[in-house]
């Protein structure tokens, strides 16, 4: 009987939004947990700052000694606090003693992944970590089991859903991007901090334990480009509005290969324009979706919630049913897998396409101006328009693909023609064929 | 040095479309395989029935005794042969003499599933089985494993590209039925005997497959309720179109709760309409797409490629990988989870909604007599759209949600209405709120 066998303990640290529905949900099913796994799953304590706070958790399992419960006679130690101390310390204390983790946090695997990873390894213990990107969707498994025996092309994807919202507002009201913020925070779609998410830095952790995991590579998170949407203004979204196209904060990770075959990888996010026809153009308000393009499985979309207390829950759950397995026959989860060695693209050598939208003089040569500008350095033009109004004309341009260092350089030497009064949006365009 | 590691010793059984990219891939990229599975991956031995028609698997490896191959040196054998026999004596030979399986073989899982799980079991080996729904599609895994926290409720998808290829081409052309199986068979798009596509039965095996894994349940092939799109109109998409719904096939896993509690499993593969705006909807051509309902997660959406030698050659080998590093760590995949042993639901009690397309009589009291017996059987109507066009008028009817049996017995009368002069289009309706 499954009843009968040693429980798998757990340690929880933490319990805000996520962990509250962990123990919940861990709680209300004793017996599915049990028949998943193959022994009763054990909440033994829950470490959290202020006990007071947690009336709904049962007394005796509460503490704020973290340590000590992460030392003492447990399994598993589920992470659920976030930032990088004393998140850090504590997962080491817990791998090096014999436990394995479950953890969501994104900014601790961006920034020492290497470090959890090593330490798991050394001890035999499991890593597992699906909610810290995209949420409920199952997208690191796929990566790491399904798709181990292909060869991973490309990650691109929508991978947070604050910035997600406030584009798609932008998008559908045309208002600027400070009032739109303002209502995603008011509408508990923004944090009231919300730098990590629009300054890019959530998308870009996030971008960093995907590039890895894809490409069998060490990726720092300063290997990252990062690029939020706090410039991104109304007259990005008209210009991509009257292209078909729409602004989405995406988080890109590609095996760039170079004439000469050498292969290396480019991890970046930034805001970009993609065709409305895109499949990730429909994803709107808090969602998640992500692109995988793989050499045999050719291209692949995993759509869901990326965030939420119960969403990442289920991701969370479905790792700590995977660890107590393991626990229970004696298996193991997969270890880092970093064989392939690439060097990571600065941005500057990266290929990136260009829109840009300039307001010019009315009068006959701007055309040509431009184009020997973009000609001189050796970025090729794919589609100009231009509209004339009074004594100003628009010019927009999209290029093909060039460096993206190529492409800035071009920008700025643009934006010094005497004949050129103002650039009016510069921004990548990504999602079609170059 | 993983070099210097006993090498995995590969059988395969068959050599197609599938077994020819999956020997290319192994063979062509040794050492990643190498580095991911912690030991060399060696194929020992190819079983095909006419060897000459392999001018391309190198001549030492090719067999025509596969029980020999099966017997013999090997650590993993992979199935690709399909169908009941030999497929399922080989691999129950392989699995009692130790050996783990990959298989893609959707057929012998829906019929003898639990044979081969114990069997695996008994031996302590591995099966795994991801290339047989959705091909590329990682989705299995995530079923089994990634949401093995959480609790389904449904699982309802686009998995055979070849009815969903002539529905969508239907759809966009008006042409008929059989004229457009006609086309997707010059175009390659339907084998030269479809029976197995277009009647429903190779959704029906996945819909068995998917439905066991999502709700932890022994399901039978015979529970699947199964019809094909042989019967589907012109008329019927075009009622369709002018309701803004589109007409799939759709393979539908469901927990479905009773008034009193108790639940229940429905299986069932049928064209349904669906809203325009549905995800599903936009699924074209011979692309498969799988959206799951789940407690905690929500909704999720997998999309990819169902079906080619690429693609499932992809799914085979991520498979591939995961019984490898099984055998180099001692580890062990997941075993069959059928703990939660719910009764699966005839067709006849499972609730759904019916599109009906009527032409009757203009003449006052029709609408009436529809409405009374519809009201007679207590069945709810949602919409009734009424259009006269000069002696006939057409009589379009949605309904709420009733039982299957109810719904189909009231169509009955409907059409025995001496003012009906034709049941023009009869069709369930999923994918939106009753």
């Amino acid at each position: 009987m499954i009843e009968d066998r040693e429980p798998i303990r757990v340690a929880l640290l933490g319990c805000g939004t996520v962990g509250t529905e962990v123990l919940r949900l861990l709680q209300g099913r004793p017996e599915e947990f049990a028949a998943r796994t193959g022994a009763p799953v054990q909440v033994t304590g829950v470490a959290v700052r202020r006990p007071h706070k947690h009336p709904n958790v049962p007394e005796h399992l509460l503490t704020t000694d973290a340590a000590a419960l992460v030392d003492g006679d447990v399994d598993v130690v589920v992470e659920l606090i976030g930032g990088i101390e004393p998140a850090r310390s504590l997962l080491l204390r817990a791998l090096r003693g014999g436990k394995s983790v479950v953890t969501g946090n994104k900014a601790l695997l961006a920034e020492h992944g290497s470090e959890l990873y090593s330490a798991a390894d050394e001890a035999g213990v499991d890593i597992y970590f699906e909610a810290a990107v995209a949420g409920a969707i199952p997208l690191l498994r796929p990566l790491r089991e399904s798709l181990a025996g292909d060869r991973i092309n490309r990650v691109m994807g929508i991978v947070n859903g604050t910035t997600n919202y406030i584009l798609s507002a932008m998008d559908s009201t045309g208002a600027g991007y400070s009032e739109t913020l303002d209502e995603a925070g008011r509408l508990g779609y923004a944090e009231a901090d919300p730098t990590a998410d629009v300054d890019g830095f959530d998308a870009a952790a996030k971008a960093t334990i995907l590039a890895a995991l894809a490409f069998h590579t060490r990726v720092a998170a300063t290997d990252v480009y990062r690029e939020g949407i706090s410039a991104v203004r109304p007259g990005d979204i008209a210009a991509a509005k009257s292209l078909d196209r729409t602004v989405k904060l995406l988080a890109i990770c590609e095996r760039v290969v170079a004439e000469d075959g050498t292969e290396s990888v480019s991890a970046r996010v930034h805001p970009a324009m993609i065709p409305r026809d895109h499949p990730l153009a429909s994803v709107g308000g808090a969602f998640n979706a992500v692109f995988v393009e793989a050499e045999a499985a050719g291209s692949l979309m995993f759509y869901g919630q990326g965030a939420g207390g119960a969403p990442s829950a289920s991701a969370v759950l479905g790792d700590l049913v995977a660890v107590a397995r393991n626990l229970v026959v004696a298996g193991k989860g997969p270890r880092e897998s970093a064989h392939a060695k690439l060097p990571v693209q600065p941005m500057g050598a990266t290929p990136t396409r260009y829109h840009i939208s300039l307001d010019v003089d009315d009068k006959p040569g701007v055309l040509s101006q431009v184009a020997a500008t973009f000609n001189d350095n050796d970025v090729s033009i794919s589609v100009v328009r231009q509209a004339g109004r009074g004594e100003e004309a628009s010019l927009v341009v999209v290029t093909h693909t060039a460096t993206d260092a190529a492409l800035k350089s071009t920008v700025d030497k643009i934006a010094q023609l005497a004949s050129v009064r103002e650039v009016v949006s510069v921004m990548r365009v990504e999602g079609e064929s170059s």
